[in-house]
């Protein structure tokens, strides 16, 4: 089977070309191919599928083969289905590009949750429309036993997005945040922030039953979101430990801009 | 560059097929290759390179083309330079038969700690002869504030192998053990073992500045000589996270028998 290794700000990736849809993959070679040591290795697998060709019974805001002619179905590392990757959406524009599927430098990727807009730069950096984010109030949790107060930001998933006084590399991200069950009945992403120059923020993140990742796209995007309070347009630089992203606020929804770089390609023995 | 991924026990490498010793392989190159996000990813790097072609001098038992037509330049995640890696010399030797380079099934790989005799079974194990195995006498380490006793060993680098009453996976290995640092100046493994069944040994290791891994080769061979005491010939079955060795200890030697799996093949380019 043929694959590539791609990331952005280090949320990692296997990539697996299927213009076809002829791959079957269950969610236990999506775990085989995505394990760190007996596999590849990766946060999760982007199949790359045109998307007349696939086939799944979509909900929700489908993608249209007339939008787009490339679908992401994304899947996370544990084999799960999932709707959405910020930096995933990155890495898939740059694996069409590298791997001449696409000559274009905007064009439209399908995925799970709509056609997602992507603009690529010269500079290599791509953009990515992440579509309306919504401001929900004032949330908290609470963290190593001290609470955290922040806004409920949904950029099509749950993020509580707190400002923090000092350096973020002093927060304790070792345990789970515990969020209050009626504020996130599904759970959520936990940024902290803060600003450590105007216009610049550093932010680092738990992600929702998994643990403090390198980088988290739609985090990315909360964290601006919250910085620059509702309805507010705006831009911010934000710093990951991953790398560095930007962000422009505008009417409601938000761009983001950020590297993707494609790192191996190869063929892969899938185990089992 | 042409790499391929393999991993033996889940002590995974990323091996870099070099026969005529034309690459120049930095240690930020080699730290680059092994980051799990950024780059493929391993515990380590293995540079397939003609023993002939290998011009690093070096010292001790060294490895001479007559006695092995390939050395393995093991290298470790950091960077650094290291003598031998019993996992990655069965790895090392899977690799040479996969990509042709030799057509035995009994043969010599040269290493900074001498040539290994390495032999290739049937049912597609492989066997390699890890030298002698040194007995030094009782030694204690702290562990979790708790106090632990068992044998010092040397199997080229040194390790502290402590039998234990409960079953292993009870043991926490979350925090780094502290020696005595007149029994292990330099530092060492610590290897946890029961006999869960006659013959059988289940076993889980903190590898020295690193944590705890998956699988030791050198600490698999400490525990078994260990658990058979100074002096006697035995045959152990291993059974660690990532998966199942055996040993056998004859006149001081050790044998180490165990699966190489190579996992995927491609180019890569390395960031920097």
């Amino acid at each position: 089977m043929r694959f590539a290794k791609g990331h952005g700000t280090e949320n990692d990736f296997v990539i697996l070309p299927d213009p076809d849809g002829t791959l079957s993959l269950s969610a236990a070679s999506v775990a085989a191919l995505c394990d760190r040591r007996a596999g590849i290795g990766g946060d999760g697998v982007l199949r790359v599928v045109r998307t007349k060709a696939f086939d799944e019974p979509l909900t929700g805001p489908a993608a249209s083969s007339a939008e787009c002619e490339w679908f992401m179905d994304y899947r996370n590392a544990d084999g799960s289905v999932a709707e959405m990757c910020g930096n995933g959406v990155r890495v898939f524009a740059r694996y069409l590009l590298s791997a001449g599927l696409l000559a274009e430098t905007s064009f439209g990727v399908g995925t799970r949750a709509g056609t997602r807009q992507v603009t690529v730069h010269e500079d290599s950096d791509i953009t990515v429309d992440m579509g309306p984010v919504g401001m929900l109030g004032r949330g908290t949790a609470v963290l190593g036993g001290a609470e955290l107060t922040g806004e409920r930001v949904s950029v099509g998933n749950p993020h509580l997005a707190c400002r923090v006084a000092g350096p973020v590399a002093g927060v304790d991200l070792g345990t789970a945040p515990v969020f209050d069950a009626a504020e996130f009945p599904q759970g959520a992403n936990l940024e902290v922030f803060c600003e450590s120059e105007p216009g610049v923020l550093d932010m680092r993140v738990y992600e929702r039953g998994a643990a403090e990742t390198r980088s988290c796209g739609t985090g990315i995007v909360a964290a601006a979101a919250a910085a620059s309070g509702p309805g507010t347009d705006a831009q911010w630089t934000v710093r990951v430990p991953g790398g560095t992203c930007t962000v422009a606020l505008e009417s409601g929804s938000a761009r983001l801009r950020g590297p993707a770089v494609i790192v191996a390609e190869g063929d892969i023995r899938l185990p089992g």
